[in-house]
């Protein structure tokens, strides 16, 4: 039985708006020893994403928040250090909801041993992970790009929005990026092979996206809302498929936008444009997830799909990084390294 | 070869907002004489819907529109006076696009020939005809209502919704109706069997809705948009649907209301309820026709479907009454009587 001293982040207070420094808090515990089925778990990264700001409000969402006080939630990969699980063996790297914190102890069942030999073993909370699974299934199910269609999607240098551009690529489609920088645009046709992307922080944003879509947008993956979405809406194609996945622009938003009220603008584009808009959350496609990993690590291997990994060191930073993820100042998927690789 | 004195109602001007009386003019003309392919009938009952207004715009919607002095479009009931197409015999009954006048010369195959044993005639464009497809179409397609589940639909008693609300019964789903006065609202669940209505005129109309739905709205059939909407969308359940069939409440608006802009709104609640919102045309479902038609007549003679036609007397009153179509002013399907039906 290891005494190990534990360091968690918590759930200080609920932020109001951006959230601040404050809002979380640093404790030092020890970590718990696993029962009959559980693991004990050393964590080695620490995954951020954008849904983790919903964690934090009070009220349900799709989840549960995360309580005032208790260790914040997210995905980590770890290596086993105790194991009270069958299947999973001291020394065994994992990918499971760890959390905030640099030891992690979890039913063996809520983990997944992670194969080295399919990539960095960051990846599993990257690439071949959630995000990339996200992308996989959202983008697939619910987008369908056909060969020649046009696809637009924001945050395209980010986790989910640089896998859903280039697997549109493989399946035959145009993809069309928008990011918020002119090196992130850079980076997503240099290293992610966007056909095109733009920086929506441009004033003509919306006239150089009408210019770039000449035949208009056939799939719009969403994940971010805001004035992307504003812009895309009248250059949706008739049958357009819009896969919604996240809204990052209004996440720290305390109140709703001022008018005039596009409701009706909205659902006369859905009646007139036949469109399909659709939500999803990545575990709606649970019984997809082996099926994507292993076409992306396929595709990974081959060549064909690449990532961009943005590292912060240490437990401690996860907070201003989680701050700076939602103000787009990541490039990249963000991960925290909480301790070493192993050898 | 006849030679028929044809009156027409033409397009006289795009309205601004609601149509006026000035915005149609009646004219006199002679009828058509079919050419190879082609039927000339006489209109027994033109067919008034809301989806008429988007014609008088400029503008595509997904239709071409009206063009400003030609004949006002529409589907019609006729009867064949002479045919040059084979298949079509003088005496037959046919339904089609005829348009607002006396006498229509169409191609053969533009028309359906309709079946007097299924019903009375007037149903080929109504419970029979388009808005029965469109109602069975995007509700079995899209909405597709489960044993035990709540739909919500709007115009209960108009020809979209009433059918809407007895299919999702038939198929086991508990019916919610909306309509414009007590009158509609006491017709809706007395004749058309809706488990209850909700007249959309009270002010406290979101809260009966709430009231009513103790477990949630799973299948919302949106028809009319504003108010309805916005009371409805709070109270969708995880993996709610939404087939977009139309926006009667802002066809006669001339400009969006005012804010706070709820598109954040609607797409968190797409997001994290994981809806689906998909708009449709009758005519997507066009391969359908058959089958719709025979399972409504079916429904019909068994007793299991009921309709009401509100009859109007004559081509002049065509305008007023689809003036008052838009204003709610209608009580069921809206027919005009054109001419008399054969003995």
């Amino acid at each position: 039985m290891l005494n190990l001293t534990n360091h968690q982040i918590l759930l200080a207070a609920r932020p109001k708006g951006e959230p601040k420094p404050e809002d979380f808090e640093e404790v030092e515990t020890s970590a718990r020893s696993p029962e009959v089925g559980e693991v004990l778990c050393r964590t080695i990264y620490l995954s951020l994403d954008p849904y983790m700001r919903g964690r934090m409000n009070a009220g349900k969402s799709y989840a549960k928040p995360v309580e005032v006080g208790s260790v914040m939630e997210g995905g980590t990969v770890g290596q086993v250090l105790e194991s009270q699980h069958e299947g999973l063996a001291i020394g065994d790297i994992v990918v499971g909801p760890g959390g905030w914190q640099e030891y992690f102890t979890v039913p063996g069942v809520k983990v997944r041993k992670v194969d080295p030999a399919w990539g960095p073993i960051s990846t599993a909370v990257g690439v071949l992970g959630m995000p990339g699974v996200t992308a996989y299934t959202g983008l697939l199910n619910i987008g369908k790009p056909q060969p020649k269609e046009t696809l637009v999607v924001a945050a395209a240098s980010g986790a989910v929005g640089s896998a859903v551009g280039q697997i549109a690529r493989i399946k035959g489609a145009r993809s069309v990026g928008v990011a918020g920088s002119s090196e992130k645009c850079r980076f997503a046709t240099e290293e992610f092979g966007f056909d095109v992307c733009l920086n929506h922080r441009d004033p003509d944003f919306a006239e150089q996206l009408r210019a770039v879509c000449p035949d208009g947008i056939d799939v719009y993956f969403e994940n971010v809302g805001g004035k992307v979405f504003d812009a895309v809406l009248p250059l949706l194609n008739e049958f357009a498929r819009i896969p919604v996945c996240g809204m990052i622009a209004h996440y720290n938003s305390t109140e709703l936008p001022p008018g005039p009220n596009l409701t009706p603008l909205i659902l006369r584009s859905i009646l007139t444009k036949r469109l399909t808009l659709r939500g999803f959350i990545v575990w709606d496609f649970a019984s997809q997830e082996a099926e994507a990993l292993q076409m992306m690590a396929g595709w990974l291997q081959d060549g064909q799909l690449r990532y961009h990994e943005d590292v912060v060191e240490g437990l401690g930073s996860a907070p201003q990084a989680l701050i700076g993820l939602l103000n787009g100042d990541n490039f990249g998927k963000v991960v925290v390294r909480i301790s070493p690789e192993p050898f």
